[in-house]
This record gives C-alpha cells, sequence and structure tokens, in this order.
C-alpha cells in the first residue's frame, strides 16, 4: 500500500445524487437531486429500480455541468447486484466508454481514486465515477426475501437506496483530489454477515494507518476523517483500533450514520451500501466543502468482499478501504 | 469512445497462467505455467479452487520477475462470479493495494487498459493485472448445476478454466502496449445466453471501429487482431460486420476458438470466460511476441454484462469490448 502524491490535483466540477424513500425522510434530503417516494421509481422491478436512479443521477450531472455525453472520456462505476448489473445496464444507454469495477460498499472511493489517477497521469481529460445500492436489491440477494419478513439483528445496518455521480476534470475551480491510497484486503477472521462493520473495521484501519505514516500526515490535519458504512459497531471498532495504532481520530464521521436519523428512522446500527458513501458525499461533503464549511477531508468508503457463495462455504470476510484526500481550495494543498 | 494513445509505452515484462483438465489436453498446454488434471485443484470447492488457480498464477508470476509483493504498487483484476470473490480471496493473502474491477469475459483486457493507463500516466510504477474462470463455477452460476445433467445448445461455449496475469511497468524490454480504448456499453438486443458470441459481436465492431476511425490504423497493419471469446459464431457475425463496416479482418484470430481443439474436445461452438483470453494471452501470444514471430497485435476481449436475475428478468445482454495495442518492439511504434 503506498499513498499516491497526485502531481496535478484532479477538480470536482460536479456532482449529483438520487434517494429512496427512507433517503427522502432522512436528515440530509435537502441535498439530493430527486428522491422518490417510490423505491421502485416507476420501474417494474426494483434491479430495473436501481438502473434507473442510476440514470437520473447521471442526467442530472450532465445537465449540471451542460456535457454532451460524447465529451465525456471515460465513466467507471459500479454497485452491489451480481455482475454490477444495475450499472452496466445504465450505461447501455450512453455513448461513454465504460469500465465497470467491483469494490463492494468502498465501490465510491475506489472509482474516484481510479479515475482521479487516470485524469491527473493525462491520459483521460475528464472522467464521470459513480456508485449505487437499493435497499430492495441488496436485501434478497444478500439476505432474504423482502416477503420472508427476516428478523434483522441489531448489528443489520440498512442498505442505502441511492446513487451517486462525480465528475472530475484536469480543470475547475474544485474541490480538488489531492491524494489516493488504494487499499490491500485484509481479513481477520469475521464470519457474521449481519456485522459488516465489524469486518470492515479492521481494512478501514489498514489503509489509514498507511496512509498517515506514509503521508506524513495527522488526522488533526482534518476537518473531517470519513468512512463509508461502518455503522454503529465499525466506527467504534475504528477509534478503539487507530487509537491503539497512534493515530485517534477525534473527527471521524461515518456517511453511515449521517444519512439516516438513526433512532427516529429505526436503523439504530446505521446505515451502509454504496449509494451511502456516494450519496453522502454528494448530498453533503462536497456541498460543504464548495460553499467553504469544510477545508480538508480524507473520504475513504469500505467494502466486505463477500458473497452468498462464500458465505455458504463458512468463509470469513476479506474486506478492503480506498482512500482519497480532497481539499477545498488549492492554497490548502 | 477514444483511442488513448499512451505517450510512454508500457512494457509488459512477465505473464503467467495457470489450467485445468480440458486446457492440459488442448493445443496450448505447452505455454501453461502449471496445468492440473484435477479441477479442484486440492480444493473443497469449485470456488475455492477458482482463488487457489489465481493464486498459483499470481506467486508464478511474482518468481518469474523476481518480485517481493510489496513492490507491486497495485492489483486490478476480475472474474465471472458474483462480487468477484475468486479474486477477492486470492488478494487476501498479500499485502498489495487491489482494485476490483468487472467487466465479465472482457476483464483481462479491462484490467489491461486500466493499469497501462495508471502505469503510463506516472501514477505507479508497476501494476500486475489479472483475470480467472472456472467451468464449473460459472456452469453452476450461470446455468444449471453440473450434477443436473443438462444439454448444451450448439451455440453454447465451454468456458475455460484458467486465471492469467501480466505484469505492467514503466521500464522494461517489451512487449509494449502502446495504445488502449475503452468500449462503450452496445445492447443490440439479443437475450438468448447460451449464445454470447452473438451478443458480444456488436460491442467487438463499435469498439474496432472506433479504434480504426480514430487511431488512423487498418486491420492489415496489425499480424493479428486477437478478440476475446466470440467463438464459432460471434466471429462469423465479426467478420460479417467489420466487412460491412469498411474495415474487412483478415488477421482475425478468437482466443475462444484456439484455446481447445473444439473438433477432438467437443467444443464445437469454441471456448469462453474471462480465463479464455487472458491464459492465450500469456500461454500464446505474449511468447511468440517475445520470441519475435508477432511484431503488433491488436488484443479485444469481449464482456456480456448479463446476470441471471436479468436473464430472469427477460432482459437483453448488453456487452462490451476493451482493446489494447501491443507491439514487440519499440521500433515497430
Amino acid at each position: 500500500m503506498r499513498v499516491i502524491d497526485l502531481k496535478k490535483p484532479v477538480a470536482i466540477t460536479a456532482w449529483s445524487c438520487v434517494g429512496g424513500k427512507k433517503e427522502k425522510e432522512g436528515p440530509l434530503a435537502a441535498g439530493f437531486d430527486m428522491l422518490s417516494s417510490d423505491d421502485y421509481f416507476g420501474q417494474q422491478s426494483w434491479e430495473k429500480a436501481e438502473t434507473a436512479m442510476q440514470k437520473y443521477s447521471l442526467r442530472s450531472l450532465i445537465e449540471k455541468r451542460k456535457l454532451n455525453a460524447r465529451d465525456i472520456d471515460i465513466a467507471l462505476g459500479g454497485d452491489l447486484c451480481n455482475q454490477i448489473t444495475s450499472t452496466g445496464f445504465a450505461y447501455r444507454d450512453y455513448m461513454i466508454p465504460f469500465g465497470g469495477m467491483y469494490g463492494a460498499c468502498s465501490t465510491m472511493s475506489l472509482t474516484m481514486a481510479t479515475a482521479a489517477c487516470l485524469v491527473s497521469g493525462g491520459v483521460v481529460n475528464n472522467a464521470v465515477v459513480g456508485a449505487s445500492s437499493h435497499f430492495c436489491t441488496a436485501e434478497r440477494q444478500f439476505r432474504t426475501p423482502l416477503d420472508y419478513g427476516g428478523k434483522r439483528t441489531p448489528t443489520a445496518q440498512w442498505t442505502v437506496t441511492g446513487a451517486a455521480n462525480v465528475f472530475l476534470e484536469r480543470e475547475g475551480k474544485g474541490p480538488f483530489i489531492t491524494k489516493v491510497c488504494f487499499g490491500r484486503i485484509v481479513d481477520l477472521g469475521i464470519t457474521d454477515a449481519n456485522n459488516m462493520g465489524a469486518a470492515m473495521a479492521p481494512a478501514a484501519v489498514a489503509t489509514l494507518t498507511e496512509y498517515f505514516i506514509h503521508s506524513g500526515k495527522r488526522p488533526r490535519e482534518y476537518d473531517a476523517v470519513y468512512t463509508g458504512d461502518l455503522g454503529l459497531v465499525g466506527s467504534r471498532l475504528l477509534k478503539q483500533m487507530m487509537e491503539k495504532e497512534g493515530f485517534p481520530l477525534e473527527n471521524h464521521i461515518d456517511c453511515g450514520m449521517v444519512i439516516f436519523d438513526n433512532e427516529k428512522q429505526n436503523v439504530p446500527a446505521g446505515a451502509s451500501g454504496c449509494g451511502c458513501s456516494g450519496c453522502v458525499l454528494a448530498a453533503d461533503i462536497l456541498p460543504r466543502m464548495a460553499a467553504g464549511h469544510l477545508k480538508k477531508i480524507l473520504f475513504m468508503a469500505t467494502g466486505a468482499l463477500l458473497s452468498t457463495t462464500t458465505t455458504m462455504q463458512k468463509e470469513s470476510i476479506p474486506s478492503v478501504a480506498h482512500l482519497v484526500e480532497i481539499v477545498a481550495d488549492k492554497e490548502d494543498l
């Protein structure tokens, strides 16, 4: 694991996100481009709904930045569905070169980190990246059919129904991606598929620790260190483990703990899903950076790389965390 | 879709591949680093076998190039399993920053193209890329359990049991990746999941046509234009369609038509799978380039981006094709 210091910072020139009913009732609702009370988004299946969300988000991004789809050099994206079909099906309607990525709930920072490297290295002028998740597609794929009415464990997080996109360019007024750090896969033997936070926390610690050691930065230099969706249990673990590593996190915010009002919306363990970190980034973090309320942050989504097959084969849960440093102004570099 | 002309060509400094029983009986057997008559590779499930294959291939690559895993800046890889677990589980035993990619059977050229851009742009010094597939994991995931004994249609291709890796570096004696072209998603409405070649041919045509138009190159400038796994039906379609586009392919070779002796090995429609193009590249194409028998080629793997869920929802099959230009000597640039 190495810290990649982007010689040319990459401008984030537009962002967008779309959410469902529960997100509409949550505290970040005002930051969404579109919110639907119908989680089907007018479609006939949840999978088609997730594709529709991605398309609404992408269209919103394209309109905001006044783009022609033909001017987009590359798109990198992914989701949680088998064979990332929500994303693949969204892009079949666009003439945009597309590379699929899979990092489970780390997808937003994985695609951002990869695209930032492509743009900074000068091989493309711009890139759109994105991620989505849908509560209903995830529940029936990874857990049980919704109609089954299975009881949720106290550590189970609620998958966000949301899609987010970010547009990266060589030139622009920012915020800027300045450093990236691709994580390695960490597996400490956690096997409880209803406790993803605990499985992902060690991967988050591995990436953060390497980042701080190799960049020479310290947590307190950042206005906030955002993680993706560790939730209540994983966030506590992260803080304990980072304290032991000698990098106590006083300014840690988990996207999974802010997208819903956990108590009122009855999600005690918090939220999860690729759409969780993506939507918090686009609905809350980037707007606050653009408004000058946040100067410098770390954004690190985490992913649990399991499948139902590996769970049935009694495998433990390998996880990964990818990190990007984002600064509001070039003066803060 | 644009052609990315890599300002700094990227050296392919090592390659490796591992295959199973049918690959061992095929015409390219001599080019593999390891072949197992036991498709379980000593493991207790086919999924674990696919992970084992990836690890054997990766270990072989690391040994050949005399690498320390810590010196590898990034790994990009993927496979066909849900949540690309064969790949994720392989990398949990390595301290290598890992980014997962999903492009179905286009994975080998998708990861090569992406990593080549990262290395050429100077953000990393090197990258390992790879892809794998396993006949048994693919059959039971995408079609029917093997024990069911379902009859194969005449157009059904045989998924290769194989894993391949390639190591890319900023410096080295080559062969070199000189240009890449990321494909866009194409869906002409094919719905037959047993005829992937027909679904993927239009994506291959889209990428090749754009490549020839925007690079100014012509098919005859290449010793060979390799496609991934169009098979018998898809290859015929590709040639017909490229003729209509004004770029007749006289030197087309489909990896899916050369890895097995189709007649003797009873696979009339040819082979498929991410491992197919990967293994043909590592077992046959790159060795021949290194030996000077091939000077300049195009390598374009194609992927069908369906899932069993989309098939059950009566969706058509979107496809994609990613291309890399490879030259043996820098003088041929």
